[in-house]
């Protein structure tokens, strides 16, 4: 029996935890949702560090066997903080992404979009380049697409995501990228908006370039299907009322906890 | 020498820190953003409290003797448990907003717009009804307009602040409201889109009717330009990148403070 633990600062890991568990069917996952804190992606690192070391500890105290940090700000910041205090393996998104994203570019002309904190981390740009030595990177921060895949704005033919997924990505379209990696958790549910936008280009969802990560770590996993828990910082009710949306299920259930 | 608290989930509150200053010069502030966990918005009344009380007693420790609450969320959710708490006056932004609407609307039909969680609480709608019985409020939470005023997308001519306001205020035209309360601190950055949405409708800025209460309950503060102490929870910098948007003048500093 194989455990890990996944957290975010709110729903959208619940992308991670979709692709993890279309990978591993049989693995037992415990999910934390930091949403009394949420958003991480306007914070600073070193605030982001704290609440990332927090959500950690809870999840060791349920007995993983790994940790995966699904919020791309956490793991753009907080990765070396969490790698010297914890005792097993933590897998951020960014490097899987990131490598995804180097070995597919034909051109070496890569996007990368998250929130302020992410982009600001440069820690994508440093890990397409030591994936890639000579790839040209363009990244920008898009913070208005976290709220409108919150407020379920995500038809490509929505008149707001249009104008926004322009605004956005036409810088992008300019400097003729051909590999675009969506680097937020809540992108992939707007990719048919972005791929609109940027026709020809590649996209890359870091949440299915970690799912095949933890595959190759973890091995096989045999056995029946896998038992999930879910733990929320604030209370659980917003959380459950778009969390099926993100994980393209029913989410059963889901306890408050504070960390 | 008088000196009063402000607190907002970040720089939004600063828009009311304007209103007072303008309409007390000399009053002393502190004003304290709680940018470690903005926003309010979206978190449950409970989380919100509990963070609004912090708040306050730090602000207490700094000497003050009279709270006022800018966050809209915080006011309409935080008060009773503040007010038990605290031994000095403590105002919201939503009585004040509330009661300016009630006065100036002429046909009883008010519309407000805000956060999730301020909408939710109905703070607003039942402080209109009990300043005007038989008013029709109509109430419409707005999330994606509180990262288009920091993205500084705020111009009325901007293609994505006019689409945006649009789907979120079309409901209200609809709806024939006279009057619209502006139910949080970022909004009145985006009065002059707001106001071309709606056309003939007499907007309420939450920030005004609450520094015309201060004024009223403290009565003249005379003496010299009042000096002002700006606190944040997480780093300083991004919110002085912004401040001086919300503020109208430069701000000179802040300091990080854990509460």
């Amino acid at each position: 029996m194989s455990r890990i633990g996944i957290f975010d600062s709110g729903v959208g890991g619940l992308t991670v935890q979709r692709a993890v568990m279309e990978a591993l069917p049989a693995l037992d996952t415990v999910y934390l949702g930091d949403t009394a804190r949420v958003p991480y992606g306007t914070k600073s690192a070193e605030v982001v560090t704290q609440y990332s070391l927090r959500n950690a500890r809870f999840l060791i105290r349920q007995e993983i066997e790994m940790l995966v940090v699904a919020c791309n700000t956490a793991s753009a910041v907080a990765l070396p903080a969490l790698r010297a205090e914890l005792p097993i393996p933590v897998l951020g998104v960014v490097e899987p992404g990131a490598r995804a994203a180097a070995r597919e570019s034909r051109s070496g002309r890569i996007g990368v979009i998250g929130t302020q904190g992410t982009v600001a981390s440069g820690a994508y740009q440093a890990a397409i380049l030591a994936a890639r030595p000579g790839a040209e990177v363009v990244a920008r921060p898009c913070p208005l697409f976290v709220p409108l895949a919150e407020e379920g704005w995500t038809d490509p033919a929505d008149e707001v995501l249009r104008v926004v997924a322009r605004r956005y990505l036409s810088p992008l379209l300019e400097a003729r990228i051909d590999t675009l990696v969506l680097g937020c958790t809540h992108y992939p549910l707007l990719k048919a908006a972005i791929a609109g936008a940027l026709p020809g280009v590649r996209l890359v969802d870091s949440a299915e370039a970690i799912a095949a990560e933890v595959r190759e770590r973890l091995g096989a996993v045999p056995g029946p299907a896998g038992r999930h828990r879910f733990f929320v910082t604030d209370t659980p009710e917003r959380f459950l009322a778009v969390a099926g949306r993100f994980l393209g299920r029913p989410v059963p259930g889901a306890e408050h906890v504070d960390v």
